[in-house]
């Protein structure tokens, strides 16, 4: 058995990409969870240690340990073993992926030990496990980005279909992730079960011309697609200053954005690296008086998913 | 004035492309209206004649006089006249954009008369006035193929936002017309004014996936977004033997479909010309012994609108 070492980068992300609420999520290049791995002689799943946030190294109460373990499951072989070291740069509850960028990375770090035998589908199914575990539901808008890159779309559950999206180069987002709690059950609790039919239709006109700019690269179509008519004015009232937030960052030249996942965190897409750093000055001008801990990051979209490096 | 006559061409429509419910439409091949035009010395709009169907040949009370009366409108020189005879090709009330047709091939036709002045997006702002006269409400989900060609998108209306969509050159459609009359103001009346939550994202992560779908030409994604679960439960009761013929076309190797516009035509796309010709062979075996009359065409997706021609 080979015992090298490898180092995992998983990166953020952000899932219900304004119209494209529960369906459409893309990957960061930064931040991202970090992680040690190599095979190991004791079978099974063992998490070393967690750095950078309080989580278990029990791996049934771990998302690595819990996506891991399905993995093993479906590779039926008893005696393979997987070691993990968790460094945990994505804080928990930002609304930017934490739970899926280690369900993410350590899925396709075991795959990569055991020799890659699993597809990018079998892998989302196995960090969706994790994805269950962190929030009671195995969803697939964070895992997917996180392990495919770029944009990614979750057609259906029922079955899992999942393709990915064209990603224009010079697509940059930028995130500001205010230090306060918004549980993903509260979030999801305020919503309404029924919707204006008017509104749906909008919502999935925006959808498909959101697509449709992506494999144009027409950032101009991208910008006015970036409208959710239906979740944004719901939740938006447990992010401080959000639509100044939202107006302003426009105002200084992001293409638009919206709420990432359930919250806290807000971004905004913006066409360029430049653009992108004027969004990040922007939501600290608007957020520096408000008394609210914030963290903003810029970043280009990830296009290539989870990486591997030796370690 | 060059009083040279021109032959226009003017495409059948699909309106309501399964899942895209008022925003994704395609063009025929064939069937299609037909007009002779000519400028003219008298001022405004002239119909000679309308072949084909009972159709008005004043100009404020037939949808081809109404069109090219807004784009004069617009053109803003009261001395210009512009003369056409009408060949009805698509029946009146068949669904698939009979009206959209004629509206389509006036303004196309009178703006090539007129030297171009007019854009595409202007021309189906034109050709929408055709469709308040013919059904109260100024939809681009006809007309917008009509002129464009292929598979297009209506984001918004306000602002109007029209985008074409990459159309796989390999994509067929069969469409069987039985000759029942369906009311679009009755087709959209019994629509829901509200929607389950559930329904609608499923809704618009099937939208997402079709667009993708055509732009990567990826056949199996286009077949699985074909769904349409808010409008085609509804109105599926308007339409003898609607789900026998969809699973039937299916099993026949048809992609998906659904209704066309509000009905009572029904479309399946296929890949080729030849499973596109067994689908049709599919709906005459399962029509013929309904009792109902009807009519079927098989057509590659025309990817370039309105056609004109020395006449």
């Amino acid at each position: 058995m080979d015992n090298e070492s490898i180092r995992v980068f998983a990166p953020a992300t952000v899932a219900n990409v304004a119209c494209g609420f529960d369906v459409i999520g893309l990957a960061m290049d930064a931040p991202g969870d970090e992680m040690i791995m190599r095979r190991s002689d004791k079978p099974g799943v063992t998490i070393t240690a967690v750095h950078g946030a309080s989580l278990s190294t029990d791996p049934a109460q771990n998302v690595c340990g819990v996506a891991i373990q399905a993995l093993l499951q479906k590779y039926g072989q008893p005696d393979v073993g997987i070691e993990l070291e968790l460094f945990k740069n994505i804080p928990p509850g930002s609304g930017i992926g934490s739970s899926a960028a280690s369900s993410a990375g350590a899925v396709v770090g075991a795959n990569h030990l055991l020799g890659n035998p699993f597809t990018p589908k079998q892998l989302v199914r196995f960090a969706m496990e994790g994805e269950r575990l962190a929030s009671g539901a195995a969803h697939a808008d964070n895992v997917a980005p996180a392990i495919m890159g770029g944009f990614t779309l979750v057609r259906s559950y029922k079955p899992l279909d999942i393709t990915g999206l064209h990603t224009p180069a010079d697509l940059w987002v930028t995130v500001i992730h205010p230090q306060i709690e918004v549980k993903t059950s509260d979030a999801r609790e305020i919503l309404k079960q029924k919707v204006l039919m008017t509104d749906a239709i909008r919502q999935w006109g925006n959808v498909g011309a959101l697509v449709a700019g992506l494999y144009q690269e027409n950032y101009d179509l991208i910008s006015r697609s970036l409208e959710d008519a239906i979740v944004e004015p719901v939740r938006a009232i447990l992010i401080p200053a959000f639509y100044e937030l939202k107006v302003k960052c426009k105002e200084a030249g992001a293409l638009g954005g919206g709420i990432s996942g359930s919250g806290p965190s807000v971004f905004m897409l913006s066409r360029g690296e430049e653009a992108a750093r004027k969004v990040a000055a922007m939501m600290d001008t608007v957020y520096a008086p408000l008394g609210v801990d914030y963290k903003i990051h810029v970043s280009q979209i990830n296009r290539e998913g989870v990486k591997i490096t030796k370690a």
